[in-house]
């Protein structure tokens, strides 16, 4: 059985078949352009294959409730060509399989936690920080929705003291995302984060900010797992440093057998950058299982 | 069938029975000394009722995971008496029923979403601010566990402006707890809450720390109703104080039905004082499911 996959990124789309046990056997992947060219493109490949099932993880907001009138389309977004824009239903039409639909993130934590760096555990977080911060989990083997899907990138961090940019996020300003999101890096330094490897000073004030927001996750919903992701992380002398500032904030106030080896709690993804797209397929799987796909 | 309930606090026990519709029959509450004469208490009460299933909330931090050894444990407190004490297990001795052990917020929150001002909907918070602050939640019809349960009063909120004070928590300092809970408010002002009622500036302050917490909490696990219960809260003035500062911290960028009205958004407790007590009946009646009591 063939199972479909399209992970829906801000800047690209990455679609792809693959099997129950989350083994991807092509993919393609192009620019994220209007959603006509695009949902075409995504289409025409899902086309040339016998697919059983369909699992969607995407950028938001989305309307991720299935009760909803206006479930599986894109809300509120900067990309005007895209808000409001009906996506699941718009593949519904080509294909009529059990499908299931979520956001990219939320679809990679699923896929890290059925066969990637949470694998044997029942909670687990991922966060990309890249364009934006986004952060999906999984909560006792189910995806989390609350009132929809988490925004968790939004939280409110306190200021590095060394730190005077106004921040970036246009509802917030200076909330995590307006402090630590690429854009924000490379309006504070003046520089992408990639060309800033080597200045100390810039590590530091950005492990403070994701620190922070990993220590109120693992307060408030406490997953097993912190794994992350993204542009941002691919400096990975911030893992080390995100892991001490951690402990510090942290102070020993939570102490169990998850947070004993911090090495091992806060880690980069396990399916590297497909996790979104396996975890699309883990959304199908696991949809299937209600809809006896 | 009658179902026990013990809502074990930090300054009182209240032990009840009750059906498993949540009617109170009987309850008794005494204060918490030792754990000795306490549980003697507890145990002379339950002795006297036909009781076919048990439901404890207890102070924590406590042992929730039915796979530790030390489940139904109290863990660290700095009630040293109860340290390590192991609640669950002392009552399981005395009586042979089907028995739930979680934390006194966490099965507030049940007890509200069963029966109180959360009815109907499947996740809600349940947050009490008193001698500490404690908050526990339901998320898609089940208690939120992870890594133990949350300990969300322990995030790191903003300072105010106008507030100098050291913060009172001994992990910590100014994290919420240390900011907000009832002792900090008396430090800071030099009196109790409840002769602090006419003075403004308290409320603003205070009112500003929850509503932060309040906003991650939405943004971080959106959970569609939150109320808000313990000492501190009986000062009604605060809900109208935090509503409008949810609103502006939100800056409408989660909207959504549970949103429109924050008036029925962030409330108080419809079970009033028996939250704790008729959630330790959902909580056992919820694992009789399991169990087939």
């Amino acid at each position: 059985m063939l199972i479909g996959a399209m992970e829906a990124g801000g800047t690209k789309f990455v679609c792809g078949v693959g099997t129950r046990e989350g083994e991807i056997l092509e993919h393609v992947s192009f620019p994220t352009e209007g959603p006509e060219e695009t949902m075409a493109k995504a289409v025409e490949f899902f086309s040339r294959h016998p697919i059983q099932g369909l699992g969607v993880g995407t950028f938001g907001p989305a309307d991720i409730n299935p009760e909803s009138p206006t479930y599986g389309s894109i809300t509120t977004t900067p990309k005007l060509k895209w808000a409001h824009y009906p996506m699941l239903p718009e593949l519904q039409k080509h294909f009529h399989v059990p499908a299931a639909f979520d956001t990219d993130v939320n679809a990679a934590a699923l896929g890290e936690l059925t066969w990637g760096a949470a694998r044997g555990l029942d909670s687990c977080m991922y966060m990309t920080v890249g364009t934006g911060i986004g952060v999906g989990a999984v909560v006792d083997g189910k995806v989390l929705h609350g009132m929809n899907h988490p925004e968790m990138g939004h939280i409110l961090v306190r200021r590095h003291p060394n730190d005077t940019f106004a921040g970036a996020c246009p509802y917030h300003g200076d909330c995590l995302e307006g402090l630590a999101a690429g854009p924000a890096l490379e309006k504070r330094w003046g520089a992408k984060g990639i060309e800033l490897a080597d200045r100390p000073e810039v590590w530091e004030i950005q492990a403070d900010y994701l620190a922070q927001a990993l220590v109120s996750y693992a307060l408030i919903f406490g997953p097993k797992r912190m794994i992350l992701g993204g542009g941002v992380m691919k400096q990975q002398q911030l893992f080390p440093l995100i892991r001490e500032k951690f402990k510090t904030y942290m102070n020993s106030y939570l102490q169990n057998s998850y947070l004993d080896d911090l090495d091992t709690y806060i880690v980069p993804p396990g399916l590297q950058d497909f996790a979104g797209l396996k975890g699309s397929i883990a959304l199908a799987v696991l949809a299937s299982k209600v809809h006896s796909l």
